[in-house]
């Protein structure tokens, strides 16, 4: 019922007809040139792909690009033999990498990310507390929990929403982890590249052992201290520098 | 006419029907785990994607692809004030970046990357040096060219190959360039990402801005002195760590 209702917000999203942005790029080019971090800092989904991105992440390819990424992770984890010593940590970033928020970004006021950010109605969204977990990811994270691996969420939340994250992961699924690491009040202003680094290095000063790490943004996965191996979720919908 | 005869090729490889490999990932999502470095230290095109990968290089999609990227990387080189002081470079790949070795790999016998390497008949079709240019690449140096970058080519081919790859740039249309770079005999042996990363290293060391890089593998933009930015060129038919 609510894909159904979803699918139909889809289709009555204004933009240009065809899937082609300024320059003659394919919409198709254009998440290309996303994913593998070609195109940088871009501020909004250019409008003639609004229907494009909104098909993708409604239909199956954002699910099938999702299971591609958590196959590939799983293969690599399970060749690893782990120490089982507590140190052996998987880092996950939280928003639409183990928790989705499509249900709010496919609201027609954000249309997929071709309007502009609205922080009062996210913070509103988020303070509900009732992401659904990526579903690939929560399939990942309950495998990767059984081969040994102690979880870490790293993610640019507030630690004042710390009470509604651990209630909207244990509800989703997500029932352990070692670490969930929030957004100090001080950390406020910092990039998530020059964040997430940070704290990755303070885990690699106090022994963990980083053997992957994942996330829908480049900047959860480039910087310092970015681990063993990292495993780029899919998502056209916005960038986080 | 050459076209053609390599698309009807491609018809006639044999290959599971359907775009899926084992574990129910579609290869358009193999493609997307390949291109973001999610999936490592591949060796083959997987058998049930020879026919897409055939499609996909030979179709359309490719040089939309190639496109996407170009752009994004001029939009990038044109943000930029150069020194002009004869430091500011852009670092580039030479196979399957610059020059295009598709009508090698499209060989019945190699099959777009599904077959074993045979580094005997590849060296035999480099010292042809008949590779074409890689169109969407050879219009962007052009326009870096014009721009006031100065070109690195930066390529693991060997030392012994060079008056063969210059002779084949200068046909192709690559007239200019500051350095070719080519892997010495004391070099082999080393992967590419170390031996790049060197390479890369000496140009810092002696001044030079990396401004730009790009090359369709990994090994090309990870590393050290990778640059001010990197753009990764598609190339889903083989993996060079």
């Amino acid at each position: 019922m609510e894909v159904v209702s979803l699918i139909f917000l889809v289709a009555t999203f204004s933009g240009a007809a065809g899937y082609h942005i300024p320059g003659n790029i394919s919409c198709l080019s254009w998440r290309l040139a996303v994913e593998t971090n070609n195109i940088r800092e871009w501020d909004l989904v250019p409008q003639a792909c609004v229907n494009y991105v909104g098909h993708y992440m409604l239909g199956h390819q954002y699910h099938k690009d999702c299971k591609a990424m958590a196959e590939a992770a799983l293969v690599y984890a399970n060749s690893l033999k782990l120490a089982r010593d507590g140190k052996d940590i998987w880092v996950s970033d939280l928003d639409d990498t183990a928790l989705s928020n499509l249900r709010y970004y496919a609201r027609p006021e954000n249309a997929f990310g071709s309007k502009e950010f609205n922080e009062t109605s996210y913070n509103e969204w988020l303070a509900e507390g009732i992401s659904p977990p990526v579903p690939e990811i929560l399939n990942l994270y309950k495998k990767l929990v059984s081969l040994g691996f102690k979880i870490v969420f790293l993610s640019g939340k507030s630690e004042s929403t710390r009470s509604v994250t651990v209630s909207n992961l244990k509800n989703s699924g997500y029932d352990t982890w070692l670490k969930l690491i929030l957004k100090q009040k001080s950390e406020k202003g910092t990039t998530a590249v020059v964040y997430k680094s940070s704290k990755r290095k303070e885990l690699e000063e106090k022994g963990y052992r980083i053997l992957g790490n994942m996330g829908d943004q480049w900047s959860d996965l480039l910087g310092t201290n970015v681990g063993n191996r990292t495993f780029k979720v899919p998502n056209p919908m916005y960038y986080i520098s």
